[in-house]
């Protein structure tokens, strides 16, 4: 098995470990939040910790009405720019706490005023040493260099970040179940992926809170099977990328039954259209009978929790494919783990 | 000649209009908005012209210190949020002035207490009913399904709202005659479309303040030519993208001389390792000296003045690409030129 499918199967225990050691620490900190003129949050950060915080970004501004900026870090790095952060929080995702360009954000926005959290799975990195105050994901050294315990474990933090910013609860503590439940679908995912052994390129679509996952299934893809898999909003791919689709052109889709179910249908009804081929993750059953293939999740799940039970059978996807194309997920070409960009 | 390259010859002059016509009218509500205690800027805008935006997202945090945020127009459409905005402008951007979405976070802004701006290239729009001030793209009708000229409009409406906001002089009536000398190319650009007729993928890599068009060249590409264009900032691309380049992958990438060519110079040479085909628009010797091929622009364009006149060749690129295929520019498969998205 490699080491993506075994972090990927950790989840539920990492997830659980997280609340338990992490939610009085979180819990503190919006206290001490709530107590601020906090008007805008922004977040940090590179890779499948940037898909996070999209996620977080839809979260926050639903649930606290902060609005959220997500960092363009050249601004600093490059521009050497001042930026009013006076009544900002800015808070750094990082899976190793290393990367520089987050850093030096986290560094300037300090230096700017602004209120510095920092959420990473490594409690001695830098980015430690810089924050006012960290939230660690308790996940064990993720050695995957396709990351997945992480990203989860960054979402996570933001639903309890949330949960504390508005001192009003919400059931997170449900999720660490619902992954363990989806972890069940791996043999119906390895039937899927036999479909798509030979697929090189792909779009995968989600909105709202799910947007975030079809950037991080499209980095996945990427990654580790080479697709070259590009990612939309249904909103989006509306204006313009939908000329690329043709008979039997490859669509992945979140589409969690709730108040996004709408925006995904309509253009899941013009890709019917256009013939291309559609598989979605889907706990609606409308939706499911107008895909070409689904993969099938529990009706129980809200869509204001979807996005991470819903993010597991994508990340088997994945490790399936790649498995499936010959290919070692653990050591995509050209990549490594840590990424110092400037 | 298609309407698209017909829109694309017309830009130095629309450019040149918009200034006349606009310039006192931009300065007069950068002075309003100096009296005001602003600490956000949020803009909100789908396809060409949220590529626009990305460009002014950059553009107003270097130059105003003033955070911005890429607006998500689902907080409003499809969450019904309601979000802290009494210290905010929010600016919507649209060539029609009839994107839902993009009107509704403008109407719901004013609910929240936000100063209201739109630019739009359609004088009677709905949009200029809602905004508290419009700021017009004197573009005349755009026919083209592909937007050319409404899009360096707007980045240049972002140059002149700068301009006002910080009471400084940039420089950006210089722009029309760079522009018209980057027209000068189109020959060399037909030249080079030809090794590209049989692309069908493709990533397309920009940094900082032409990040924003490295996603208008992808969509263009998209639009016009049904090529899976990928887009990257050059950190991003090394954060697992990097793993789709193989032996004569296409990579496209905007790299003026300046503050981002250190960035764009390491991805380069990384391509180049990997044997990637890298065109570069470039006014760098270094740069075009390992790049495949190049397109090359004037030295005196700084990268400060460098997004509309780099984006120019890229359009007749995509135009002359498309010609180079057989495919009709002005009339993409299943795209229709408003689109009304919730």
């Amino acid at each position: 098995m490699s080491l993506m499918l075994q972090e990927i199967t950790e989840q539920p225990v990492v997830l659980e470990r997280t609340i338990r050691e992490e939610l009085s620490k979180v819990q503190r900190v919006g206290k001490l939040l709530r107590k601020k003129d906090i008007d805008l949050i922004v977040l940090a950060a590179r890779g499948s910790s940037d898909n996070a915080s999209l996620f977080g970004r839809y979260l926050l501004e639903i649930t606290t009405g902060i609005p959220v900026s997500l960092s363009a870090p050249s601004v600093f790095t490059i521009y050497n720019s001042t930026l009013r952060l006076n009544r900002a929080v800015v808070i750094g995702v990082s899976q190793s706490g290393e990367g520089i360009d987050v850093n030096t954000v986290l560094q300037r926005a300090k230096e700017c005023g602004a209120f510095t959290i920092g959420i990473t799975n490594e409690p001695e990195s830098s980015m430690t040493k810089i924050a006012d105050e960290t939230l660690l994901i308790h996940a064990g050294s993720e050695k995957a260099v396709a990351a997945t315990k992480t990203y989860t474990g960054q979402m996570l933090h933001f639903y309890m970040l949330a949960s504390a910013l508005i001192d009003k609860k919400i059931p997170f503590e449900r999720i660490p179940n619902f992954c363990a439940e989806a972890l069940q679908l791996r043999s119906s995912v390895e039937q899927i992926v036999e479909r798509y052994v030979f697929m090189e390129n792909c779009v995968v679509v989600g909105r709202g809170l799910n947007y975030g996952n079809a950037y991080e299934l499209a980095l996945k893809l990427m990654e580790t099977c080479y697709v070259v898999a590009e990612r939309f909003s249904s909103a989006d791919f509306f204006h313009g990328p939908l000329a690329i689709v043709e008979r039997r052109f490859p669509v992945i889709m979140f589409a969690p039954c709730g108040v996004t179910k709408e925006s995904n249908l309509l253009l899941l009804k013009r890709l019917r259209e256009l013939k291309a081929d559609c598989l979605s993750i889907t706990n609606d059953a409308e939706v499911a009978s107008l895909s070409s293939r689904h993969i099938s999740m529990s009706t129980e799940i809200d869509e204001f929790l979807s996005p991470i039970p819903f993010i597991i059978p994508a990340q088997l996807f994945a490790a399936l494919l790649a498995k499936a194309k010959g290919l070692n997920a653990d050591a995509p070409r050209s990549l490594s783990k840590v990424t110092k960009t400037i």
